[in-house]
This record gives C-alpha cells, structure tokens and sequence, in this order.
C-alpha cells in the first residue's frame, strides 16, 4: 500500500479544529491484528451538529481528537475476515461502532453494542466517551467489523451519482427516521418536528417518506425554516409571540399533535416570547408533552448527556432536568431516546434513495466542501447556516 | 321524515342487477328499534370487484339481494343512542358492519365481528353469507352502531370537494392497505401487487404511501396496466411470454421482492404462456411464494371463498386449493388473509387525503355515474374497464 | 326495583373517610336518560393505592366525594341499549370509564377515552379530575357504555368461587401487568419492581406469569417484602446501606435488570442510606436510570400528578421533577406512563384466573372487609399494612 | 491438538444409520482457514424428529451423511477471530448456521442466512439440502461464525447441573417456543398444539412458560399423551372418534382455540374415525383452520418440504397440498411458517432454565444415551417412544 500521508479535522480545544496530518490507519487495534477490518479511502464525510457539542466545549473531549463519524468511502484493503466485501466496493459506514456479535448487536441494538467501548455501551468514530476510534473526518479511515457495519451500494456508478444523498445514510437520515419511528410516525399522522438542523431537517423528509399528513417544524432561525418549508413542511417561528397551541391550531385545525421529534437535545433553549436566548435544557421536552396529544408518543434523537460541564446549573451539569413528567404521564406519553441504531433503516432508506423517493440532500441543503475547508464549515454550521457540509477529502465527487 | 321513497341496485340472478323501488331504511332491527343507528341519505356508492363475485354466479347470493358495501353518505335521522354524531353530518361507512362491544371489535378486528351474523364472524352491507344486511346501492340506507362504525369527516365543505377521493375509503383504499401493511411494506421496500383492479391499484397507491422503493403490479388486461403505470409503478403483463423472476430482475435488479400483496383472490387464472385462459384458483398464492424473497411476508386481501359453486374441479368448490406450501415453508413465509378491518386504517387514510398526500381517485380512474347506470356500470367493469364506478344517486357530487 | 338505599365511602377531608349514606345510582347522565348503562349491585370493591393519594390530601379532591374505582358486581337492571348483558350477569368493571366509540377507545387506549371527561382524556368513578363518576365503595353503582366496558365472567358459581382473585381485573391486575408489558417483560427477563404494595406486587405477579426468569421487588417495610417472597420473588430492602447494583450482583450475577417497573410514583422517598424519610419525587426515575441496562425498558404505572398541593418543593407543586434523563438516553431507555388501559388486559387475566394459572388474591394478600371496616382499612393500608382491602358491602362472599 | 480420531452416526440408506469412524474436525472451509470457527468437544446431541424423515428415506439425502444438528458443547480450539469466546466455554449451538453479517441474520432471521448455504437461503448442520455442513452427532465438530451462533453458559458447573435442560436449547425448545410466539401465544389464551412428539412437548411447556391458560395437545400415540397429561396440558386422542369441536367444547366450554401450533407438518396423517392410517400432508393444517377462532394465528414450526420422493400422491411429491385456505380467509388466520430462527430465543430460554422456571428435560422426556446407542434411539424414536434421546458421546453427563 503506497498511501501513507493521511490528513484529519482535528478538536484543538473549544472554539477551535483544524486540519492536521494525522496517522494513516492501520489493521490493527493496540497491537492486534484486526482481520475483520477494512480501510477506506473517503469519499465523503460529513459534519454533524452532535460534533459542535465537542467543538463548544460542553463535552469533556480532549484536545488531539480526530473528529468525524459520518463516513462514505471506498474499501482499499480488507482483513483476512473480511469476506462478503471486496476492494473496491462503496460502502456506507453506520456513525455507531458495532461487533456484531453481542446480545445488543444480535437484537439489532447497534447503538449500544457492548464490546466496542470499555467504558459503556455503543462506539462512534471520532467522539468524546465513545470508546476511542480514530475518526473520519479524513482522508483515510479504518472500520472494525466490516462484513456487519457496512452498507455496500450494489452499483458504483450510481452510488456515485447520488452521493450527495447516500452520505447522509452514516447519521442523519437514519437519525431523523429514527427519531419519526419511534415517535409512531406513519401514514396520515401530524407530526411535529423540534429543531431545522440537519436532523430536524430529516426527520421531517423522513416524516414524509413514512406517509405522514402535516409535518410542522420549529426553529429560531428563519433561514432554517424557509429550508423546511421548500420541501413542503408548515413552520413554526418560536421566536414569535404566542401558544404552541393557537399556531397548531391555524395549521391542522387541531391544537395537538399526533408524534412530536426532538432533534434539538439538551442544548435547548427556552421557546416563546422573551426567553429564547436563555438555555433551558427541558424546554423541548417539556414542550412535547403539552403539545402531544394524550397517547402519542415522543422520539428524541437530539442528544441528551450525562455530564454538561458547560451547563448554566448544577444540575444539568449530571445531565439532571426538571421535567414536568406528571403532564406526559396523565397523557399516557411515552418516550424513546438514545443513538439511532442506523443498521436498522440504512439499507431501507438506500433503497428509497436508489429509487428516486425521497430527495435527503436537497432537503438538507447539502454543500461540498474541500477537508480544508472543514474548520470554515464548522464556524458557518455553529452560526445557524442551513446547509449541510459535506467534505469531500480526495475531490472525488466534485471532481 | 317524509322521504318515503328508496331505489337500490338489486341482484336479479347471474349476469343480471337492475335498479328497483326497495324499502326506506328504518331505525330497526327486525321487530327491535335500532337506537344505535342512523339512516344516511348515501352520498356516493361504489361498485367493488366483490360485488361482481355474486354477480358472476359464483357464490350462493339469492335473487332480490340489494348490492352494495361501499357508502359514503349524510346523516338524515339518528337513533336516541347516537350521541357523537349529528343530522348533517358527512360520513365514511367501513363495508364491514361491528357491533364495537365484542372481544374481537374491541382488539380492533372488525372485520370478524361476533354479534353482526349469526352464522359466522364478520358481516358487511348486501352479500351473500354476510348476515342478511341491506346494500347501499341506493339512495338512502340504514347504519347499526353508528357511533361506532362511522368516520366523520371534519369539514362538508372539504369533504365534497375531495368526495371522490374519500369515497374509497369505505372499502378499496383501506382494503389494498391492509393487504401492503400484512405484507410488511415499508420504507425501501420492493412491492409486487398482483391484479390491477381496483384494489390492486389501491395497494400499488397505498405501497407508495407507505414508502416502497418501487411498485410493480401484473395483470392481463392492458389497460389496467397503463393505470398503474400512470402514476409511477412498474408492470409485467401476464400474457406475455417468460419467467417472473426474469422480468422481475430487469426491472429492480433482483430476482424477488419483499413483499408479496395478492388483490385477485380466487379466481385467479394461470400466468405466463398459454395457460392464462384457464382458471387456477392457487396460481397467484403459488406465485407468492416463488417470487417473495425468503423472510418476506404475503398480504391476501383477494377473496378466497369457503364454497365456490362455481368452480371448475371439487376441491375448489370447497375452497380447497393446491398450494406449494413446501416452498412457502422452506422460505419462512407468513401468510396474512382475511376481511380488511377498515377502520383500523379510515381515519389515517382519510387525513392523507385531507392534506393531499395522495391522490386515490385518480390512481383507480374513478367514474362517477347515476344510479341508473349501475348496471351498465356492472358491465363494463366485468369487461375489465380499468375504472372504478361510483354511483352518486342523489346527482349530489355531479350537481 | 324496590331497593332505594345505598351507601358508600365518602372523602371528608385529609386524612377522614365515613361510610354515609349516598344517592341510589339512576340511568342517567345529567337529565339524559343512560341507556347505556347499567346499575350493578357490587359484590366487591377493593381499596387502591391511589385512593390513598386523595385521603392523604396529596390531590384536589373535594370533600363528598363518593371514593372507589374497583369494582365488581351484578348486574341489576340495565338500559335499553345494553345488548349482549343481562341482569344478573356477573362482571368486571375497568377502572377506566371509557365510550368505546373514540379514536382512542377504538384504538384501544381506553384510558384516555375522549369522551367521559370535559376537562382531559381518561376518566375513572371516584376519582378527582377523572370526569366527576360517582364511585363504587358502595352497595350501588352505574356504569356507562356497559356493552363495552364490562367483562362478563362465563359462569357465575365459578366466578363467586374465584371472587377474591377476580375482584383484582378491576385495576391492580391489569395496573401491574401493564407496567410489565410496556417494560418489555417476557420469558428470560429479569426484573426488577419498585414497590411491594398491592400494584407493585400484582406487577411481581404478573412479570411470573409472562415468564420472568427472575423477580426482585425493593421496598422499605418488611412486611410488604416478606409478602413479596412468599410468592417467589427475590427482594431489596432499600433501607438498609450499599448500592443497589452490588445488591442485584448477589441476586443475579449481574449489575442491571432487563425491565424496570416503577409502582411507586410521585409520592417516592429517597433510597438508600440516610435519605429515605425524605419524599423525593423522581427518586423511583433515576434508579430506574440506573439499574436499568441499556436497551432497556422503564414502565411507569405509577402514578405522577401534573398538580401536587402538596410536595415539599414548588417544582414538584405542578409535577415537574429532576430527572437524570441524559443517564436514561446514554442508555436508550424507553419510558412508558399512564393509566392502563384495563381492557386491554382484563379477558387474558381473567382465563389465567379461571383456569388456575395464576393466585393473585394470594399474593396481594387480599383481605375481606365490611363496607363499615372501610375507613379502618384506609387507615390500615396507610400505615403500611400488605395487604390488600376488598370491601364486601352486601356480605355476598363471606356469607 | 492430540486429538485427532472422531466418530459420529452417518445415514447410510433409508431405515439405516450407523456409527462410524469420521474425519475430524479441523478449522478450514474446504482450502479456505475458518478463523471464524471453533472447534468444539460434543457434550450433548439430540437425535431430532427431522433426522428421521431423511432417515424415513423421505427426502434426497445421500447415504454417508454424518447426522445431527442439536449440539451442546465445550470449545476445544478457536479460530483468530473468535475474541468473545475462550477454550473451555461451554456452549449451547443454534441448528441454523449463520454468518452474522447478511441481510437476514442482521435482521435476526438467523435460519434464512444468505451466506451459509449456496443452495437457497438457510443451513443446517448434517441435513440434507442444507448446505452440506457435517452434522454434529458426533465426539467433535466444528462451527463457524462461532461468535455469532453460540452461546455461552454463564458458568460452567451450573451449566453441566441442567446439562439435560440447556441440551435442548439448540432446537426443540426455540423451535417449540417459535411456533407459540409466532401462533400469537400470550398470557391467557387457550392453545392446540398439534403433535405430541418432542417438538410438540416442547410447544406445550413454551405456551406455558407464555402464560398460556390451557394447552391441548392432539396425537395417536397414547404413550405421548400421557407425556403431555404429566406436565398439566389436556390431551386429545386423535385415534378416538368424535369431532375435534366437541372435544374442545368439554375442555375448554368453547369449541374453538385461540392459537394453533402445527408440530406435525408433511408427514401428516388423517384425524378422526378410520381415516388416521393415510397420510394426508394438508391434514393439520386443514384441522387448523377449522377450529382455530377467526382472528388467530397459526404457527407452523412442523417442517414442509419443497420435495418428497417418498409421497404417496403426484402434488405433495412437489410440496403441493389440497389446503381448504377459503376456511382460514374467511376465519381472517395468518400461517406463519418455517425454520426457527434460534438465536432469536435461546438466550431467554436459558435463563428460564437457569432460573427454575422451566423444567423442559422431563417434559419431553430426556433419555441420555451413549454413541454407541445412537441406532437403537433413532429405531426407537421411530416406534413412537415418547422419549427424547440425547446422546452423551464422551460421556461427560452420565459419568
């Protein structure tokens, strides 16, 4: 193998990534030989809001971290134990590291795999407290558990076509849809999605796909609102006066919802008049169980954390929320969190892709951006552009 | 009340329906008044494929019979145990009839009510077997538990803006998704619908809502192929020459699909080369199983009959078919048959429509006629029109 | 009918119960005749937990209310619209009053019926904020929509024999199998269940008859424990010191359960060494968090009120509570609150009764009392007495 | 490894088997080295009534086939890329072998694995058609994919205490369990499980360990239905004349069940007065639909085969049976058929093992017999000896 420069993002502490040459990976995991690896050269490899959480400063990642867990990329070696992938094939790489061979795994909970990080269940490249790997966010990558983690699309000219829509299947497509699935979205239901972000985002086209009547997005940015209206979606601005209620009311002529999605998570700020610019950890969660109708049910992709050492209290410092639980519990709520385990939908959701139903990368704005560009992508995205970068390390698909 | 008088579509005997003068509904069952019912000046009154079972002679219907199951209508008077619905409003009556306080109405299988016919599980309005309840090809019509039963659509005005479309969801649209929710039609999945009749269609627009990768429907009849074709599904023609699985991996590059909905029933004919013309009443569940992928799953809304005097061989006329059921078994199939319970899905259906994610009306080529033209009606779409009929008897929807 | 007396539980104010005489039921709502109804004379009507939350004065009950939502009894005479039950059938009353005839009830969350309560979804007889019913510790009671709420026990010798088992599908049954089921309770599971009163033990009872490997039921009064392992359950007495993970370690061999069931609710003391004579509402909900394994699932039967007049804190006043919730989704806990829906339930719990699979009264340690016993049974059940009060207000079992 | 002779039972003609001397195992896939695989030292393997329709000379199976596919082990030797599992681990081995890492097994439909078997989807070891895997009646066997087929004892001395129980975790106890689950068994219902072969035994415990309130089990060997009887099902004596209906009806007082198990599959034979001597491959399945109630399900683990030389009509020779499926339509069932996916439930098995909660090993009836003894249990087996004869090749249990 002649490839040995590689090149990442690179967390260089709050505020601050760059790009930096970094180690090419190896088949190895400490000083094992890891035959069921294989390494990617990457085609493309996306930011993701839950990235800004560490570039912030409110997770305890140290600086050094190779960021990325959003992969596409194309096998240039393979273990020995690799053997239904080949050299060459394009592959989708699930954000969550999974073994394959634990009870978590075998149930389909890939996102809580227990073997791939010693500290606690589930794994993702490039990120704080998710068991070490080397993110990919680079030029070059290894990805454990091949055979089981990859998606291989079945033809490599049309992957590369529509690459722009298969890249969003390592998170956020899978991400949103997981959040619609477990919010009980289906044909006919209305369905509230909470954050215009790139997983709010979606959630709403995923709402869609899933057959959804009315999906109505909320957001503090119009910029962000105006993307979710241009693929058919009701907005609400929470920046302007007035109850959830009446401006569901004037939208579905009913003042609840059927699902509500949070893709907002912890880094919530307070909504109505007045108090938007204060964090309010629960505002979102408070928020569903009022405007959900009594039975529906509560899909929460937006990340909630264990420990916020940026937090503005004591308590959402242990990741502790007030939450007015009584109100979701004399509705009969329930509520679904955790990582989106992607092996579930992503061969679905390529499906859809592959066959023209669904349009992920117009809905989510996706832009190409060279890995240089990365650091500038990662200030633009924290500013509130609705846009999705998406690096594109070799100019493979600019090219 | 001074409506008195009431015409309906009337079987004759095989071949033959003519329009009569029939009773005007009352509020009663036998000697017992009816409190819990309405009578409905009916709206619109579709003819199914159902009807055209008794119609050919292939079951056991008597003479006199008045037709029809598929009703929409507006409620003239109401029984004093009708307490959530009121005179005026427009209504989507499910052709199966449900008492809504039995063990199997309560789990939400009101197809296979156990208090609506006394010799078996489940009834509907004008079949034969089916508990002696009068059709609503008529103008005016009798609804037992209406509070239950009923579908009340929010709005009049919207709703005789968009009659044809929710006109089906009485039967067809419910029924064909019914068949796509038992195959295990999902997001991405691969759909073959068998039959291009109207509940065919329903099933193909009903894959489509529910997210399917792609649709392909088969028939014999060329016509009813370009309907399908004409809002974005795949076809194979029956009649011509070759392996499924051939012409199946032209089309998705596979040799099986997912999932597997069978709208023929038992009068299915043998496809492929020369045998088309013959009857064979396990061609299409035979079919299933060759053509469903392993783990897949067979959604049967196509009748099967328990007596078939009609028949072209004495096990058929049993209902006794000759199924590879070997094959079925070697590849884990499940097989999922039965009445669709409609209103487990009218309501879902109905909000689809109201905000316009789907256009049934125009995917089954929706003919409106008057009642006097039910017969002609009943003709042309034995000669394989590829139209759904619905009879507006009161000239409400044309006016 | 000649009987015109009745009497029943009568809330006087925090902390007072009296038997007084009350009205006779009438089949009526209002000055609407009920013909849905009937009048059932109570063979047994069992004192809850959640009755106690009233009397404690923890709700804002008023005084006069006739209390009591667990009901069995006779049926006495009936409406004119009651038609597959006759007087003198014996039967089960849900908790839950519920029309049969709403999205909800016909999906079968007839908890939240949207019908029998004006001011929110779900009602209950004898209960603040549940829609105003008159209760059932009486010689007397109506019930609505009989048709569709009451189960019929098959035969009345072997229900009269079997009265102190089936006098529990009323509520805590159903209560405490509901939370097992939305926990993901099945065969294999561990379990763990917050709580040894009447519901937490009919939770132990019923994760047994869905087939749990392993029962362990934490509570802080030895009497309700010792109960709890008469019946084969493994039990934690939280209040002596050590971590709970070490203390399931010896019962299991590993630190985490599989399924939590929090029968507990709002009024929850801290666990542990130290803390727990202090009320600490989320308490139950964070160590459900805690010991609860990722993947897992948290049913929450327990009861969380949107108003608490009585909390220490003014968070706590209108429900809201501090949950460690990033704990639960580093984990990907799902949580499932309500009412249950008693229906849902109540015909599989009666066959498990009837056919002897099952000896609930027996594990709850039902105890027979007079109607007159009631106010000592409250207070009796307040102090922490296991077991479980059924009031025979007409002598029919113990004669 | 010193150990380098093995012996194990080969099919050497129909009526025939024998035990013989066979290679040993090594960790290789023809010239390819099986890192995946371990090589394991057999504790315990079951002859399984589906050994014996090859051994019936009733499929293609060719003479020298070594049998079995019901193995207990301990692991003797491992490939590079077993991490999770160590030399000495003792081991319960699902009979479907899967690779992990397919569409199917990634879904959890483990007995339909695409990689495994070139033939079609599925393998098993020693089994005709299923992949030409070596069968593990035998001293040692190697398994592949060992990670994600097998399954770990907690410990070791506990594992050899309920040795006979855990035994049956490779097969008969998740295939029992699988035709419950999939019949829609539950806490309360009313059961048929047809056969009372060791399969069928196998279903009863499952339905109870589910709940079930009562579980008939039908046969024509009465030994077997006393088998049945000494674990607390209600037996039905095929032999005896009377209809099914009726006999239910004294059991039960309803005269249909609500779940149906179909233990027996192809090699059927007629129920009732006369006719129980001809085989009649539809036989169950038509008594299935018959007294199944409208609304349920019917589980189908009793094998169906796509071939059979040995049947005595020209249809059941392709796998084509008279099905009277109008009756099940009409009943609104769905038949769920095929192989046990076994991973999907032996964990949970086990642990209900582990725990006493199920005593499977004299339900069914164990027989611990030598290797030497392995023809004289397939011969008495065969004679319809209500035994399940387990064999002990080294020794290990009986010592």
């Amino acid at each position: 193998m002649c490839n040995s420069s590689n090149h990442g993002v690179v967390y260089k502490g709050p505020g601050q990534v760059a790009v930096e040459s970094i180690a090419f990976p190896e088949l190895a995991l400490g000083k094992r030989k890891c035959n069921h690896g294989v390494i990617l050269k990457v085609l493309t490899t996306n930011i993701c809001g839950s990235d800004q959480h560490m570039v912030r400063g409110r997770t305890t990642a140290s600086a050094g971290l190779v960021l990325g867990h959003e992969i596409t990329g194309v096998i240039l070696e393979k273990g020995d134990d690799v053997e239904f992938l080949n050299v060459g094939d394009i592959v989708s790489v699930p954000f969550n590291i999974a073994c394959g061979r634990c009870r978590n795994c075998k149930s389909g909970m890939t996102g809580i795999c227990l073997n791939v990080n010693p500290a606690r269940p589930g794994a993702a490249y490039g990120y704080v407290d998710m068991g070490g790997w080397v993110g990919g966010q680079s030029e070059y990558v290894m990805v454990p558990y091949a055979d089981f983690n990859l998606l291989k699309f079945p033809d490599s000219d049309q992957a590369m076509e529509k690459i722009r829509d298969l890249t969003l299947l390592s998170d956020i497509f899978p991400t949103g849809f997981h959040g619609c699935v477990t919010a009980g979205v289906g044909p006919g239901s209305t369905v509230y999605v909470a954050g215009a972000g790139p997983v709010g985002l979606a959630a709403a086209v995923s709402a869609q796909l899933l057959g959804a009547a009315c999906v109505i997005v909320g957001d503090m940015i119009e910029e962000r609102l105006e993307q979710a209206r241009s693929f058919g979606c009701e907005t609400i601005d929470l920046r302007q006066d007035g109850d959830m209620e009446d401006k569901l009311e004037v939208i579905l002529g009913e003042r609840e919802v059927d699902c509500f999605v949070d893709c907002v998570g912890f880094e919530a700020h307070g909504c109505g008049c007045g108090g938007h610019h204060k964090e309010a950890p629960a505002a979102v969660l408070n928020s569903a169980m009022q405007i959900t109708r009594a039975g529906g049910q509560i899909g929460i992709p937006g990340l909630y954390v264990t420990d916020d050492p940026g937090a503005t209290d004591e308590a959402a410092r242990i990741g502790a929320l007030s939450m007015r639980f009584g109100l979701g519990w004399a509705k009969s709520h329930s509520f679904h969190t955790g990582q989106c385990p992607v092996m579930k939908y992503h061969r679905s959701l390529m499906q859809a892709i592959l066959f023209d139903k669904v349009n992920i990368a117009k809905a989510v704005n996706v832009q190409l951006i060279t890995l240089d560009q990365a650091p500038q992508g990662y200030a633009d995205f924290d500013g509130g552009a609705a846009k999705k970068f998406v690096i594109d390390p070799h100019g493979s698909v600019t090219a």
